[in-house]
């Protein structure tokens, strides 16, 4: 028992792992579509953060330049596989919704509880704000670019659809030439975040953060490399059952495939990373903790969303880049509010109160949608 | 007669108290609706401007703490007070019109003419950034918070209501939870600005703002009471006198009930801190002056906006925090000004007069909206 | 031919003359409207350049104040003479995409390119924080100040005309009075930028950029005065021939009016400006360079498009302020941009491929507009 309890110490989100074979049971057993879908998101929450570990244990070992590679493709698997899973099963507009919940959840939910939990425990908490505002200024670019196509199609009167058949539009040659532009952006930030890798420390490169080497697990590879296969393998069958009875939450909770597209899906492939981010912000290092937030959402934007289209052709279910207005609202205040905390370079506990109010206004406002 | 010169002098408002009888006489002797709204509107100003000085001197009587509380429950009086009488006499649009026109008269007319008196006088005028910049970001999450269900409520394709019947739709309940989010974070707005007067100086509250001792009127504490009271309940006479011919100016003058709302109201309610603001910019503190606009920008969208929701439910003419797009429009710009005007720490009197401009520009389409 | 290789040397676009005899030719043979299009494209950029060669001469001869003034008028002859030509057809939709295609050609193309081959160059590129948040404060006002009539006939519902019969309609009175409000403006600003000018150095100014003297061309008064008159009349016939053609080539190469006048006019007007600013940004003089650009979007904002308004009153084509969806879309991320570059006070050639591609998506968006 006594490695076990040491194990759980180290890990404590380990235990969440419980659910796995309780899905098993479950789904032999006929359980509701509900638990099943509660039990799977609660068995992906360790499994991302596992990736995460593996993922930043890597990057120590080979070196700067591959480790910034590796943190900027592989910071949102467990993201990118449950969408790619909700692509396969139809569920675009729940797709959608996960891309701009996941930005609106780190730029709102997450630096929000840092600030709250580092304020409360240091006072006014600074930044530099030089990075951070270097961030923040790609993180909106990247989503203004984002919402063009969206903008666009409203303005012309195309109804939001999200889901679109063959016929080729004009918004659909859009989305892909969108996509397309995004991904040779993040080839240049790739490119630019190895180099600045090599040059000195490797924390500032827009769209890869690598943690500190004291909080890496420090594994030997090979496990490191176990372990990444078996929870990328383990958040592929959860996002499976997960998404299975997707529809069937829908129908029997009365909740609709927004809501649970923009709050749950990311906070369940986001939970493990948020945590870190809380926790480098309670030990007041605010710099680490808001380049996390703002990194992974330049990251959705701008590596995630497009590389979605592409999959989504493969897939047969072609995925357009037309958010709806109600997410291009969200994106718009999360635009606003980068362009704010970065500027400023200091954080209070009341600012963090007030972006958890605004992630709180914007849940309730999502949910009484019809 | 020279004690009366020498009250006259050091408050040269009061000389437009001589409004009062000539109200009186007027209500009497049946003078057209468009004299009587002119001279309640002339009355309202000194004593608004009497509250704010008994305000101010009672926070030097009770502790920096109390004091603190005080500025920011009393801070817009006499505003809250005129917009009570509105919502009693059912007139919700010109509420909800008040409620933007004192954010963006704050915002464009009262910044602006600071900065060009103050530009004017000092050239380049500098004020802490830091400061400014937290309180902006208080009042940006305010005013989106503010903004989010009619945004939600127009792409929803609902019509821009204001006043609404029974009916419990989505909007109504996002609006009351809207409301009370708000008074939470004005609430922990209160404690922080507490607990900052108790630490150290009283003047970096993002809600209230305590004036230098020098600028109280240093009156003793029941004299302080006894004005408070007095000029209360003079606000709460005229506001009545005021909204019981606001419906026949309307007609008379051919004004539109929300012109009357977004850009006469809030000058009367507010026109006493107005000057305040500007004549201390004129002393070249262009932190107090910045501060006096944006704190009570903050208390508006915060305080007075979600507390009259509550007290309209009470007083039988629910009212929802449905801004029409024009409204929606001004705040935006009252955003992007607010962000601007802090981060940059600086002031010319170009700027001042590009805010004024922009002030007279929305005046204008305001005016000839239908 | 050793001095005309020296002259093309020192003025490598003066090759491009070689349009003008080609036009004469072509129109005697007919040749086709695209053809002569080209052509007259082609010829305008060295015209251009040379309007602002003279104009930067002239202003070392006239001392800084009379400099200061001649730039802030003369900076954007070229793009003045185009479209008064355009208004005088009657293309007014082409006039205002224009006025917006400078705009955000300036903020997005010119900034992108100059952050590229500087960034590239010298990495991490630094410039004065505070003047640049100064001249972006004047260019948001003014960008927010142009777009208030056309959000408010979006909002009533009236259909975004471009041209407008007789019938004096309330937006039409709105845009007149903008664009008084806005020259005075200009002219506050043209009195702040000659004061601005005695006082120190001349680069100051948010409205007028003067090239450093090294950068003139050193010529005599009455050289300058020569060149800058032939370059003008020679603007002056050349948009003409384009102008003439333009709804021709519209027809034939099945472009829109729109894309013509947001992409290709603003282009061709300020080619020769645009490398100034790239130049000087590869010289890592990013100052100047954002200052250029800045500065030019002030001056159409503020100058160009009143002083369009009042001329296509007098040439009996009433041009009114209403910009369509597009138009302001691209307005509102110039806005955002300009603030984010401003606040800054850095930077990297990836932030330079990010406007970049902004650009192309934009371009891309209009192109595929039906």
């Amino acid at each position: 028992m006594k490695p076990i309890v040491q194990f759980l110490k180290k890990n404590p989100l380990s235990v969440l792992l419980v659910a796995l074979p309780l899905i098993v049971v479950g789904q032999s057993l006929g359980w509701s579509p509900a638990a099943i879908f509660a039990l799977s998101s609660i068995g992906i929450i360790p499994m991302a953060s596992f990736i995460g570990k593996a993922t930043e244990d890597l990057a120590t070992h080979t070196g700067p330049q591959m480790g910034a590679l590796l943190n900027a493709t592989l910071g949102n698997a467990a993201e990118l596989i449950i969408t790619i899973t909700a692509v396969r099963a139809g569920l675009l507009q729940l797709v959608l919704a996960s891309i701009t919940g996941s930005i609106i959840g780190n730029l709102l939910l997450v630096l929000g509880l840092s600030m709250v939990v580092g304020g409360v425990r240091h006072g006014l908490q600074k930044f530099d704000k030089a990075t951070a505002s270097r961030n923040a200024i790609l993180l909106v670019l990247a989503v203004i670019a984002l919402a063009i196509p969206s903008v666009f199609s409203v303005s012309m009167g195309v109804p939001p659809l999200t889901v679109t058949e063959a016929g080729h539009s004009p918004i659909e040659a859009l989305s892909l030439g969108v996509a397309v532009i995004m991904l040779v952006l993040y080839a240049l930030g790739l490119f630019d975040a190895a180099r600045t890798a090599r040059a000195a420390g490797s924390q500032h490169s827009p769209i890869s953060v690598t943690l500190p080497a004291s909080e890496a697990p420090n594994w030997a590879i090979w496990k490191a490399i176990a372990i990444l296969t078996l929870s990328t393998g383990g958040v592929v069958w959860l996002s499976e059952a997960l998404v299975h009875v997707a529809q069937e939450v829908i129908v029997s909770v009365g909740i609709s495939e927004f809501f649970l597209g923009i709050i749950l899906v990311p906070l369940i492939g986001n939970v493990a990373e948020h945590l870190v981010a809380v926790q480098v912000a309670a030990k007041n290092k605010m710099d680490l903790s808001t380049e996390i937030a703002v990194s992974s959402s330049i990251q959705i934007a701008l590596f995630v969303a497009p590389l979605l289209v592409f999959i989504s052709l493969l897939l047969g279910h072609p995925l357009q880049l037309i958010f709806n207005q109600f997410e291009l609202l969200a994106l718009m205040a999360a635009v606003v509010i980068a362009v704010l905390v970065s500027n400023d370079g200091e954080s209070t506990w009341l600012e963090g109160a007030a972006l958890l109010g605004i992630y709180l206004i914007l849940g309730m406002a999502f949910f009484v949608l019809p």
